[in-house]
């Protein structure tokens, strides 16, 4: 199987258990109903479902079953498009499109896309406190994974330094990573790790997966930068680095994830395929 | 001790509890430092601590100590303050102050405040996930209740249907009770609820408390209405029932606390006052 075959087929997972979810937003009162179009909306704009594809691989690698992970998966997919909801806004980004469609702001309002964001954080608590009843402390566990990447310590912190840091005359190195590895590394690191307590990995396999997790998270941005190299103005590992460096840092941290694979053997040839695939991937 | 001495005491209490927790963020950058000190702004910005306080009674009366709910009902009072902060961006009520002092966006700008809103309701979770690793069955309910309340199910959802009405001719009495007990209800609940789980609670307890939060979420609401009679245009209970009828309907409501609390005896004299309090409080 083909690195984009093995995405799409784990993605579909993800899309079936979140409509299962979703099809409870039912309502009939006018506001209610605007935000649960606005949440839907934004669930279902064609994301490639890279977070929740990895929770998946990472829960099989250790003999966990995937629709076990789906509700943990889902609830960092709803994180990151909550992410992306509040990004757009005109206080923040102030993107009319994302993959040629409308924003959420743009397609309904800025109140409902500001509460359409609030709500799906919101929920993705409610996912992972409402189905992990039977292992709790591993839940609790994932849930803390989970809390810490994606607030002040991770994603909105990353956020708020790359906003305060876009007046900055200079970004150096060692300032990118850090943002880069709160503001996009943190939440796939625990798309990995969350997925890995409830797994029930030792402390040892948690430990390598952090490292693994931790290097993907970057490896993703670098190979991001590469692509749009020459088109972003806003700082960049192939502006620091240059493109030929961008790249050597790309395979360096590919090479790191491969590394802290090895004791898996080849339970973990799933992940290694997502490695590879964002080695060489084009879009 | 009168109602308001026990509310300053126990106020106290939540006022060095999170004191001690964000005595974490220290940050040198300066992204990070300015969310920092705008989600430190919110926090002491002079709130009552009325629903933390709630969850420490409910705590006391269950023989729970007070030092051990405080996580939870910080993450209680987290929500109310991210949920004030979102409401005062210009894109839902648009208000420069609150209890005298600049909102949150006036004072910072409004991608600080909008993240600080999500870094604090994040921080709810992390808050309970990383507290109650000892009861970790009873922590996962006690964040379902949370969540459940504080998302579309409850305060979010609460806020679309008032924002979405606001151009509607006419409110009734259904809509108004089913708008305040999402918006202000839900959350109140949870504080008791939430709180109750934690301690131990039996199922029978729990539904009488359940009851009870309810009651007082609405009472709350109903209370405060009254307190502004006159001042405000917006759909209110004095709007609907007259000023007579809505003091009626808060000593329909207190009295319907007070009978979810006879099963408890002399150990909700606390919860008591709070119900008394609530029904002649005067700000």
């Amino acid at each position: 199987m083909t690195a984009p075959e093995l995405i799409k087929e784990k993605a579909q997972l993800v899309d079936s258990y979140i409509k299962s979810f979703v099809i409870n937003y039912e309502a009939s009162e006018m506001g209610l109903k605007g935000l649960y179009e606005s949440m839907k909306y934004s669930l279902f704009n064609g994301g490639k479902r890279f977070r929740p594809v990895l929770s998946i691989l990472t829960a099989e690698l250790l003999d966990y079953p995937a629709e076990k992970i789906l509700p943990y998966a889902s609830a960092v997919e709803f994180i990151h498009t909550y992410s992306l909801i509040h990004d757009d806004l005109p206080c923040m980004d102030d993107d009319d499109e994302r993959r040629g469609q409308p924003t959420n702001h743009i397609k309904f309002n800025e109140w409902t896309a500001l509460l359409a964001g609030d709500a799906l954080l919101t929920e993705s608590f409610y996912l992972i406190n409402s189905n992990y009843l039977d292992q709790p402390e591993l839940a609790l566990r994932a849930g803390l994974e989970l809390s810490r990447s994606a607030g002040p310590r991770g994603m909105v912190g990353g956020q708020a330094i790359d906003l305060a840091s876009q007046d900055e005359v200079k970004i150096d190195e060692d300032l990118l990573t850090h943002i880069h590895n709160l503001k996009t590394g943190a939440l796939i690191r625990a798309s990995v790790v969350g997925s890995a307590y409830l797994a029930q990995a030792s402390a040892e396999e948690i430990a390598l997966l952090k490292n693994f997790g931790e290097k993907l998270g970057l490896a993703f941005q670098v190979a991001d930068d590469i692509l749009d190299h020459g088109e972003d103005e806003s700082a960049s590992y192939t502006q620091l680095l240059g493109l030929d460096g961008a790249k050597s840092f790309l395979e360096k941290l590919s090479k790191d994830c491969e590394d802290s694979l090895k004791t898996f053997g080849d339970r973990a040839k799933d992940l290694k395929l997502i490695v590879d695939y964002n080695l060489n991937r084009d879009k």
